[in-house]
C-alpha cells in the first residue's frame, strides 16, 4: 500500500495512491485511520515530504565501496565501521519530491548526492532483537542525502555539510512492501545513469541498526533511518536534475540549484 | 516570567508560576495564548519536560576549561574549535526535572554530568547577524547532557554516549529573563558542590551560534540550543542526586539508578 502527503486546494492531507488517484484518509497513519470519501488526480496534487520524524536517524557510512571509494579520494586506508553504530540528521534540511535543492552561495564545489533507502519506524521499539526488528517497520521510502564534501571533512560536525536547509530530499511516498533483496537503487542526473547497487547489500541491515539502537533508545512511530549508500556522485551544479529510483518504491526527483551571492 | 509544562489531574498542559501557583493556558507558547482561569498549587503538579523541540541543537565543546580537562584525561593536546560549528541531540533521550536518569547495565563506569544553559527560540531565524540574534531567543532552562565516556571515544556516534533514553533531562521550566553577565552555573552531586563556572564563559556565544548556524538552517520556534559545560564530572554511581543551578533559572534535579543486568 502506497501512503502520500499532499496539498490540494489550500490544504495538506494523508492519503492512498490507488492507480492515478489519491484517495484521503483522516487518523493515525500507524493506528486507525478512514477513507473520508475526498480524492484528488495524483498528477494535479503537490506532493510532501511523507511525514517529519521525532528522530532522524542516519546509518552514515554503510557500503563497502562507498567508504572506500571516499578514502581514496581522501588519501586515507579505508576504515569500516566494526558496529552499527547510528548517526543524526535534522528536520530542518528536509524538502519534497520535485522541490529544489538549493546551494548557498559560499559553499564549495563538492556537492554530492546520497541515493538512499528510509525506512519508517510504525511501532514504537525497546530492546528488540534482530529477529523481531522489522515488524516494527511501517513501510519505506527514498532519501537523498545530500552533502558538501570541503565542509564534511573541515567544520567540527556537519551541521552545514548535511543539514543545510532543502538537502534533505525525501518521497515521494511511502510503500509498505519492499522485496528488499530484489531492489536496486539507480541514481542518474539529467538523465544519465551515474551509479547502481543492489539495495540489500548493506554492512548492516536494517534488522541490526533497529536492534542495537533499541537497546538503549526507544524508536517511536514515525522516526525514520536512512541507510547510507553505495559509490560516489560527480560535483552536482546549478540546474542539475538528481532522480533516485529504488525497485518498488518509485523515484525521488529534485533540481539542485545554486543561490546567488 | 516562567512558563511551565506539568500533569495535573491526568492531563499535561502549559502554565505561568506565579509565586506557589501555576495558572493554566492555553494556545501557543510562541504566539497568541490565553488563560484559562484553572490552576494548581505548584507543588501538587508533575512537572513534564517544557517542550520537545523539532530540531535539538547541541553547542558541544564551548568552555576552554571542559576542553582543556578532557584532552588532558585522555592524554592529548587540546584543541579548541575554530568556529561555532553546531552539533546535535536526540528527543529520545529527554527526561523531566525529578524523574531518573537510567544507566544501562552495560555502561561502563564513567556516567558524566554536563550542566548546561539551554537557550529556546521563538521566532523562526534564517540568516539572522549576530546582533539581531538574540530578539528569535524566547527564554531558558537547564540541561544535563549526560555523557558516558568510553562510548563517547569509542563508537562512530555519540547515540548511546550521549542519547541513551533518559540521558537528557531538561527543565525544571522556562525562563523568559535572564541576567547571563551575572549568571553562575553551579552542580552538586549528593548536596556537595562539584563545579561552579560563569555560565557566559563560553568560547562562541548564543548569538554567534545562532547566527552562523541560520546562514544555512532556519532555525524554528521551539528548537533548543544546548550552550555547553565546563569542567569536568565524577564518574557517577547508582543513586547519585546531581543537581544544576543557573542564577536566576531555578535548580534542575535528577537522580541516577543504575538497572540490572
Amino acid at each position: 500500500m502506497r501512503f502520500l502527503r499532499y496539498s490540494a486546494e489550500g490544504t495538506t492531507a494523508l492519503g492512498i495512491i490507488e492507480g492515478e488517484t489519491v484517495a484521503e484518509i483522516s487518523g493515525d497513519l500507524f493506528g486507525e485511520w478512514q477513507r473520508t470519501g475526498r480524492s484528488h488526480a495524483l498528477g494535479e496534487v503537490r506532493i510532501e515530504v511523507p511525514l517529519v520524524p521525532p528522530t532522524f536517524y542516519a546509518a552514515g557510512l554503510n557500503y563497502v565501496a562507498h567508504v572506500k571509494e571516499g578514502a581514496a579520494k581522501r588519501g586515507e586506508a579505508p576504515k569500516l565501521p566494526p558496529n552499527a553504530d547510528i548517526g543524526y540528521r535534522a528536520v530542518n534540511a528536509l524538502t519534497a519530491h520535485d522541490t529544489d535543492v538549493v546551494i548557498p552561495g559560499d559553499a564549495p564545489e563538492q556537492v554530492h548526492y546520497e541515493g538512499e533507502l528510509v525506512a519508517i519506524i510504525g511501532k514504537a521499539a525497546r530492546n528488540v532483537s534482530e529477529a523481531d526488528a522489522l515488524s516494527h517497520v511501517f513501510g519505506y521510502t527514498i532519501g537523498n542525502d545530500v552533502s558538501e564534501r570541503t565542509w564534511q571533512r573541515g567544520d567540527r560536525t556537519f551541521f552545514r555539510a548535511k543539514n543545510t536547509d532543502t538537502w534533505k530530499p525525501m518521497g515521494p511516498w511511502i510503500e509498505t512492501e519492499l522485496d528488499l533483496a530484489a531492489a536496486m537503487t539507480v541514481v542518474r542526473v539529467n538523465g544519465t545513469e551515474t551509479i547502481r547497487f543492489p539495495t540489500n547489500e548493506m554492512l548492516f541491515s536494517i534488522a541490526q541498526f533497529i536492534s542495537r539502537t533499541s537497546r538503549y533508545c526507544t524508536l517511536v512511530p514515525g522516526d525514520v533511518l536512512w541507510m547510507g549508500t553505495d559509490g560516489t556522485s560527480p560535483n552536482l551544479k546549478h540546474g542539475d536534475v538528481v532522480e533516485i529510483d529504488i525497485t518498488g518504491l518509485g523515484t525521488l526527483r529534485n533540481r539542485f540549484v545554486r543561490a546567488a551571492g
